[in-house]
Formats: structure tokens, sequence, C-alpha cells
């Protein structure tokens, strides 16, 4: 069986990253549709907005289907004229507008480009000194710093530190550390000592040791790190380390930087936000 | 005058990202009210159920107005209990769900947690393999291996390079690499030698002089390094040799991380996904 192919058009006047993320969300709630995806940003002026038509009417002859077209278009003409090609418009300003604007009793001031452009520079420099610090204090960097940490995640190798805290700091502007645990760790069932000051910070990542097998084997193939018979040891080792300590932790097996990042922020009450 | 005080609920059984991405947005085009934000995600169960209530009803008698709920939330009688409480429900999958489920003539599998879990292996591991080659070559690090770099952005010190790499390697799986031009560099209008091989790969990123001098500031005051004469001059170098050998940049003054993302890969023509 072939499956039902549609394209989907993300629509914007600036960055298309939040007509992207909803629409995202929609389609996945759809199996057995293969999905073409075409992102247009910037879409503000006439040329561009000939050049969308006429990539939206020929997706809609080729594929045989009218594409979905999700949009955050601030300017009604420019939206007006997206809308009489051959396509299905779901437009988020325009559905949702009008009744907040009843809500709050209030107009919307229907300018583009206030979700993601760079408004408030106290916001802007507090992701960018979290960035900063992040990578100062990556993989144990700089451990007598910590004290200046929002959180310090620790665990063994493999296990998503990095990626997470920089997440962490690029998104939401947490100072976030992180600490290795390493086999040299691993003779006493103690907390390192250098972490033992700021133990109310830590953290714990651990991973189910068949995905970590799977992915340490993709650095070092059939060495003795990436043997399950050592993910097993050093799994079990940390798990019973965070439990001993009431170190919080997560099992990071099948979740995204995403939600590891929101769960581990929900835990530990620290505010997050997504854009200052 | 004081501020309209409004409070704000990001309900989800997931994350909560897109239900702040989607009300942020809304948001932003309404001046003049003091937001009181409250993340609520894993909104799961009915104790999590009845303590949201509690909180939206409490700040609607607080504020002397009902809060914003901006939802996503899969399960109907959560969304049920919460349209009860005191408060203005938007809910995007009710709201959408039903026209594309028309559009598309099928059903909805209305499961949560679909656009934030990680569901495809090889597009986590594309997102941490770029994330691993953003940090072994930031700053210059390793330029041999700039071939195998999707883009690599140059600049003087300051200009946003790495924060900018950092957010399209997470974000959009990208290998950005990226090499600080320096003062040592600008004493003829040339590319640095390492660069000549994969000039093609070349961005520019570039800022107004008082900005990078505020920003250089706030690193090292009253240096030399900092003196808004050195940063005019930095920039007047660099924006030189860009336009000399046709290397494409972007003025970042007040524009965002993911603004910069956008437009940079929307430029190079790169593939941008914000998941999958």
């Amino acid at each position: 069986m072939t499956l039902q192919k549609r394209t989907v058009f993300y629509l914007s006047d600036r960055t298309g990253i939040t007509a992207e993320t909803l629409g995202h969300s929609l389609l996945t709630q759809f199996d057995g549709i293969a999905w073409e995806i075409v992102n247009i940003p910037f879409l503000d002026d006439e040329n561009k907005v000939d050049s969308a038509v006429t990539q939206i009417n020929g997706a809609a002859e080729r594929d045989g289907y009218r594409p979905l077209v999700f949009s955050t278009l601030q300017k009604p003409e420019i939206l007006q004229q997206i809308k009489q090609s051959n396509c299905r418009v779901y437009d988020f300003f325009e559905t949702f507008t009008r009744s907040v604007e009843e809500e709050l009793h209030q107009p919307s001031v229907r300018k583009s480009g206030r979700s993601h452009a760079l408004q408030q520079y106290r916001s802007y420099f507090k992701r960018i000194d979290a960035v900063n610090y992040v990578l100062a204090h990556d993989d144990g960097i700089n451990p007598k710093h910590f004290g200046t940490a929002d959180i310090i995640l620790i665990g063994i190798s493999r296990v998503g530190k990095t990626p997470t805290c920089l997440y962490m700091g690029l998104q939401y502007g947490i100072a976030a550390a992180n600490y290795p645990l390493t086999p040299d760790d691993m003779t006493t069932l103690q907390i390192p000592a250098v972490l033992t000051p700021v133990s109310n910070k830590l953290f714990g990542l651990t991973l189910a040791a068949e995905q970590l097998h799977f992915i340490r084997q993709k650095r070092q193939p059939n060495s003795e790190y990436a043997s399950l018979a050592q993910c097993q040891h050093e799994v079990r080792w940390q798990e019973s380390l965070f439990r001993c300590f009431n170190i919080p932790y997560l099992d990071t097996t099948r979740i995204s930087v995403e939600e590891i990042s929101t769960i581990i922020l929900n835990r530990c009450g620290l505010t997050r936000r997504l854009y200052g």
C-alpha cells in the first residue's frame, strides 16, 4: 500500500517557528500519510506571495490533493491572497485573535515578529550568558564554580547530559552544569567529593542499558566501554547511588531533549519560560 | 497607571511547549497588560486536574479577571473539567483537529506526546550528533575537518557565532562550525588561509558596532578590546571582507538566535525541520 501524500506549507512573515510547531503537533495526530513539508518564512512582499501561491497550486496539482497551509501571517492582504490558492488554510492569528481581543476588551496590535524577535535585551543576554555558563561547566569543567549553577546534571557517559544542559541554557536561560560519573567513581557508593557541597542541586540522568549500549557502540564499536555488560554495570551503580542519596533522577530512554528538560525544570521548581 | 494584571495558564498532558508557543505568540499582540504565567505540564491525572482547577479559580479571584488558559490537552474528560473552572479556554487541538480530520478524510489518533516525544531514533541521533559536531568545531577548533560542515559561521568576537551554531545543531540537526576573525587577520583583506578550501560554506555574522561595544564591555570593561573605536574598526573590516569575497552575511543587531538561524538556513537552502 502506498501512503497518501500531502504537502504542508508553513507560512509566516517572520521565522515560521510558531506555525511549524503548531502544525507539526496537529499532523502527528494523523497516521498513514506521507507529508512533504515546505517552509516559507519571511513572506512579506508581493513577489514572495506570488511565488508561494505558485508553489501551493503546483503541489495541489502534483499530489492530487490540496495542500494544508499553516500560517501565522499578520497582514490580512497577504493571507487573503494565499486563501485564493488551491489549499486549506489554518491561520492561527485569524482563528484566535478575535476571541482573545473579546476576552481582554482591547484590540491586538497586529504586528509581526513579536514572538521570536529580540525584544528584551535582558532576556537575550540571560540566554547567551546561560549558554556560556553551560559551555564553561560542561563535563565536569570548573566544578569549584558549581555553586553558581541553577542545576547540576550528573550521570555516566553518553546519557545525554550535554544536549540537555545546552537546551535548558539556550531555551530557558538556565545555568546548567554537568558532571560525569566514571568507572573511577564506582569503587564505592559515594557522591564524588567535589559534588558534596552542591548536593542539593544534583539531578541524575539514566537510560536503559540496552539503549546506552547502542549509543556507545556508535562511538566506540566493540569496546569494553560500549559492551552491554559494562553499560548494565554502570547503570545499576548510578541508579543505586541516586536512590541512596535521594538524588532526583529521570530515565531518559525514548524521551526527547525537550521533554527531559521540561520534566527536570518542573520537578525542580525552576522557572521555565520559552521566550524571556 | 497600573497595568491590568491577567494570569495565563499553559496546560498540557505533555511538555506544554506547543501550548506555550501558541499562547506566547498571541499574547505578544497585546500591550499594556502585566501577564503572570503559570505552566502546568504533564497534567494527566485526577489529582493534578483538581490542583489545576484550584489554581485557576484562585487566580481569577485574586486578579478580578478570569485567567486565559491555553491548552493542548488530548483527553476530552480533562479538558471538560478545566472548562468548568473560572477561565477562558483556548484549546488548540479542539479548535483545529476536527477541520483537519475533514480535510484528510480520516480521524486523528488522539494520542498525547507525539509532538515532542522521541519518535524516531534517527532524528534524535542526528540532533545529538550535530550538537557534538558544533562543540567539536566551535571557535575555530579542528578547522581541518570543516569540509564535513553543513555551514561555517565566521565573524569577530562576541558576534553570536556559538549560540547560533548550537541552536542550529540542537533544533535542526545542522552540522554548524564557526571560526573567529581576529585582529591578527586584519592586516590584509584576505580570508584566513585555512578557510579557503571551504569558502563556499562560509556565512558571516555582523553587528552594529555600538551593540558589540556594549556586549564586550560586559565581558572586559574599559579594555581596548571593548572600546567603541576597536569595535567599529573590526566591524568595518569584516563587512569589507564579506563583500569583497561575496560571502553572504547577516546583521544580527536586535534579532534573536531563532531568527538568525532561520534566516541563515533559508538563505543557504539548508533543510530546516523543527522536529523530525
